[in-house]
């Protein structure tokens, strides 16, 4: 396989530093001791027309003179001057920049025109840039800290605890976060590979540099944070090839509320955007959503200790009863299963611990259990049985002295895991127990809820499997314009192969009789106008009509309604056809999503999706079994299923239904903005569904009416 | 105010410790070596006959022969042997007494009985006894630790973080837990006023030292863990205490699933009851609930470093824009506002940071602004301002060497908190930043989450008024048996004053053309018997009978109905009545928890309650007061509101007859273990509430049927 494009700028021979400095107090001094401190083998070129030398080091006035290749460049000087330098860089044959400079987009104005001339400058000179705006990288393996990050501030005789086999990735758009990421982990014991913080994105983003991680064999495990993803096509694929490489993915999305996004905005200039795109992307790739730092880690942390759980059945070996009763909770409460164990296990446990202990599961063995080995007996135990997918460990780990579970004998078992064994601590874990249990291999967890979080992501990912692409539809043109009346989206609808009513549009009220002829009672008459989507608030729906003269009544009533409502409102009529056959009510609609595209969603009607947000976002298009497994991740899921002795709904017609709206939405991309069925109404299994209501809007604006 | 009976078994003048030992590796001996190195200024006496002294100290064969008086002792030594050597300290007029020994009420059979004899003594004697299973306590402030937990065991030189000006109180059964909140406050900074440990509490329990912390004066904040509740009187008189004291109590419950009910049953023998009944009891003394050690520990040191918040708005300032996006989601998640600032102050902040720092709040100073002491400045102009009620400060705090805040000038801020100001870490805090906070009296928080929701907690607090007791009522029989039917459900709540709807029971079809003269269609029938519960279930239920003929038929089919739904089924007739006018359908329900007595509910019905769990309770009795608290507590409180341009419905009735019910439920406790409303239709304001169907049920097993 050719070298990935970005292995340079992890693993440059020869680094610039563009705005040297003698001052390691600031920014410019900090980069370039930090690099020399971590141990940087390669060459370090310093260039600054104000010094000959710094640090020892022959300092350039500028990159051109420097006379030797250039792996990577680092840029620190004021905004306005960056541009020049990265012109000088490309000249000179610079293969990467990282500017560190603040000062664009994030600024607004001008500034940001300044970013967009560096992002242009990319892609006519092929130097790829990261930044502006960002700080930079650490290649923890390699030791290459192109960061000024106080985080990687170490003495190099510092001992460094590596307690994982496995290796953590981090991307994060905020250098502050990434490096706070970093720090939690080393201080855990994770292994990182690379921590880089893309800052202001203008060329190298997020998504390429997830690419580069999913195909990095220094790289196990990624952590994202995200302000919002600027080259979506590529955070796309790099999702789908980091999951088809059984790399988990963990994600912090910021920029859900209003706040969020503002701050977001302000800082690296990101759109937040509409969070149930990016929950419907991290969705499809298995991507876990976090929305905590220690809870981030301590999910990177399992993956990079443990295997996946093959099932959801834990086993919970405690010193303290009280710890073993919290963690049950905290699994339970994450729908996974703590069951209790049977007899003869039982019995066995019982010859290993005090009579005081309990051998149920969770299993107590009791303090003094640690000290006739107890522990490592039970934990061998269950590893072996079939009883439970996966083991926590809860002690404690406070003192600097002595441990309770002794690395030599816990060792083996954590060399040989074929199902999970975490440790968790509910003192603080001493730095002494920390590096007796890195010597074991493993990391000590002491939240209860990110400990049952973990254990969670555990058992999902040994059920996840990155689902099928979709093939992509032929782009179409639906051809419409703004918003479409109902009888109009219905219209679009059936004639694209989905199901509705036979209805008929009455224009006026001479042509109601004629229309009447041809139907039989009872009857649903609506009001049609584009300028009126919401029916029922403007008094326009009118059901269970059971004569001609009740059906005359309402055309008039439904007609002065929707011009006491909106006056001016362009009325196209009223649309008369059969009441739908009852059903289970629910809604299936798309949006197209500036970034990702096309989004399909589904929900259940009325309160459960106005007031429980009980909707699942998918992007689009779905096949029929992703359609179907969007339905059962809903939490009103039961409802379909035969609730309460309800008749099972059908949800292979239901499934379809999405299924076949969501290719219209991906081959109407061009020109739909959203479509919504709303209600579809799920009839007893085999009988199918009934779309009742719909509205499809297009992206442009209409055409005005004349008027 | 006369001395609180407990002040001695915090603070006692002398302590016995009977089985102490030489071998500080095991229990008994660091009991004595743990009193000693934390610096207990008493008398201390070993008691154990196997020796004549120990570690200098002279050693008594039994209590009885120390001659002085005892204030505490602590028994460790075989369980077999401790019941005897309490009779020894009561005969020797010792006060109080702690019980280390494992292998009592946990371990089951005869160990259960031997802790039944402890609490005989206690009574018997009027020697309070804390324990068995114990790990004691550890008074910080006096530095009295009669615990063997390693967390205590410190070198008296190390030195000691105390940040805060109040300090908090920390009760749990489980001594690994309760030691282990003590060692993370600890780490924090927090100030402990005492960590008790209590065990299987045979005497002693959870109540009684709540009662103490809140009237302590050196507690102003407390954390409980809890497996179960044993003295709930004095409990929730202990919880009305703390909330009238303000002291905020934060609780951890455990036992909530299965496994971990099992967990609590096995480790301090506790029934850890209906989680329902305890999170009625929480809320109404707005004792706040909390799933995580982390969590409990920011929520507490939130409540010792700073004010409760005036209101929900939050200022954001921060050093990182990505940790200032985090933190403004999650406190939005937290239902806490974060304003955009208006334009004149986002004027004064821009003169205070760079170009590219963001002044609309989140505030992203940039870490530039640190150096420039623009940091101190901005949280002094929001302090100071009325725009916000609380201020979050994220910063890096990793340096060993550096402080992005500087002591001396945010001291003299936080002194004079008149709001919140918490400050917030991305990186770990270096032991040094923790010092340099201490030293302006507070502390460093490190989750997103667990800040977020501290903030909302003081917040909470800012709000909250300890509700007024509710009159008790006088007990009363209901005189019932087993489980009514609907139509004696009915007769038993209308006498007791609670409207419902005039139906006629018909025993047999002869008699039903007679009752159907004096009622006017459209009509309800519905079967009765007390065999079968649920109606719907067994097609017992005929709505809509529009005339004689129908209702004949109908009569006919129930009937028959009933008799395939379950055979045998003792049939009392069909209750008749005019279809219920429409209206939102509720459930109001009351509940005879065995740990706190009656607990009134309210919630939706359908699928709000069923797949949701959308429902709240209280302790019974509520006044009108607090059950329309209740009501606007629900997640789907909007529908009762006027949701979706619906007409607002009768909260007001409602509340009455929550309240009403919850009366009953309280006067019946002796005799009535569940009523049911469900459902109740609320109509629009001023209509009021229409009881559909009902359902008492009897303690006492209903008599057999004479068949």
């Amino acid at each position: 396989m050719p070298e990935h494009p970005l292995e340079t700028f992890f693993a440059p021979g020869s680094i610039a530093i563009i705005g040297a400095s003698r001052d390691d107090k600031k920014i410019p001094g900090l980069l370039l001791t930090f690099l020399r401190r971590n141990g940087f083998a390669g060459a370090i070129y310093p260039v600054n027309p104000a010094h000959d030398s710094i640090d020892g080091l022959p300092c350039h006035p500028s990159v051109g003179v420097i006379g030797r290749p250039v792996d990577l460049a680092i840029v620190i000087i004021p905004a306005r001057a960056v541009l020049a330098a990265l012109e000088d860089c490309a000249a000179a044959g610079v293969r990467h920049a990282i500017v560190i400079s603040s000062g664009f987009a994030e600024e607004g104005g001008a500034s940001a025109g300044m970013q967009a001339e560096i992002a242009a400058l990319a892609r006519r000179t092929g130097m790829r840039v990261c930044g502006p705006n960002a700080e930079g990288f650490y290649n923890e393996p390699q030791r290459i800290a192109a960061t000024f990050s106080p985080t990687v501030d170490v003495k190099p005789e510092a001992p460094r605890l590596v307690a994982t086999p496995r290796r953590l990735g981090i991307i994060a758009q905020s250098g502050g976060i990434g490096f706070a990421i970093y720090n939690r982990a080393r201080a855990m014991g994770v292994a990182v590979s690379k921590v880089i913080s893309t800052g202001n994105e203008a060329d190298l983003a997020t998504g390429e540099f997830l690419g580069y991680l999913a195909q990095d064999d220094a790289t196990d495990v990624v952590v994202l944070f995200v302000e919002g993803i600027r080259d979506a096509q590529a955070f796309v694929a790099a999702a789908r090839r980091a999951a088809e490489a059984r790399k988990p993915v963990i994600a912090v999305k910021v920029g859900r509320t209003v706040a969020g996004a503002r701050a977001a905005a302000s800082h690296t200039a990101s759109m937040a955007g509409w969070t149930a795109a990016y929950d419907a992307v991290f969705a499809r790739y298995g991507i876990t959503v976090c929305d905590d730092l220690d809870e981030a880690v301590a999910i990177a942390a399992a993956f990079c200790v443990a295997p996946p759980a093959k099932g959801r059945r834990v086993g919970v070996v405690t010193v303290s009863g009280g710890a073993g009763a919290w963690i049950a909770d905290a699994a339970a409460a994450q729908g996974l299963q703590i069951p209790e164990l049977p007899g003869p296990m039982q019995a066995e446990i019982r010859a290993l611990i005090p009579s005081y202990g309990a051998p149920r599961n969770p299993v107590d063995i009791t303090a003094q259990a640690v000290h006739s080995g107890g522990l490592q007996k039970v934990v061998a135990l269950l590893e072996a049985s079939d009883e439970v997918d996966a083991i926590a460990v809860a002690v404690s780990l406070a003192s600097e002295t002595r441990m309770p579970v002794k690395a030599a004998e816990i060792g083996p078992l954590l060399g040989a895991q074929r199902k999970p064994i975490l440790i968790f601590t509910y003192t603080l874990p001493s730095a002494f127990a920390r590096a007796e249990l890195a010597a074991a291999g493993t990391v000590a967890f002491s939240g209860v809820a990110s400990l049952a979080r973990a254990l969670r992501c555990l058992a999902d990912r040994g059920d996840f499997v990155p689902p099928p692409p979709v093939p992509a539809h032929p782009r179409a043109q639906s051809g419409i314009a703004g918003r479409l009346s109902e009888h109009e989206s219905k219209a679009l609808l059936r004639a694209a192969g989905i199901a509705v009513l036979h209805e008929v549009l009455v224009p006026e009220k001479a042509r109601l009789a004629a229309t009447l002829a041809g139907m039989s009672f009872p009857l649903a008459m609506k009001i049609q106008s584009r300028d009126i989507p919401h029916k029922s608030e403007a008094g326009g729906v009118r059901l269970d009509i059971r004569d001609a003269g009740e059906a005359a009544a309402a055309f008039t009533d439904l007609i002065e309604n929707a011009r006491r409502f909106r006056a001016g409102a362009d009325i196209q009529g009223v649309l008369v056809g059969p009441m739908a056959c009852p059903g289970i009510e629910m809604i299936v609609g798309a949006v197209n999503d500036p970034t990702f595209g096309p989004i399909v969603m589904a929900g259940f009607g009325g309160i459960a999706t106005e007031l429980f947000r009980d909707v699942v976002y998918r992007p689009a298009p779905v096949d029929e079994t992703e359609a179907l497994a969007m339905i059962d991740a809903l939490k009103s899921a039961p409802l379909l299923d035969g609730f309460r002795g309800a008749a099972r709904a059908d949800k292979a017609a239901l499934a379809a239904l999405i299924a076949r709206l969501s290719s219209l939405a991906d081959a109407w991309q061009d020109d739909v903005a959203e479509i919504e069925i709303n209600p579809v109404r799920v009839h007893a299994a085999g009988e199918g569904v009934t779309v009742v209501d719909a509205l499809v809007a297009g992206k442009a604006a209409a055409p005005p009416r004349p008027d």
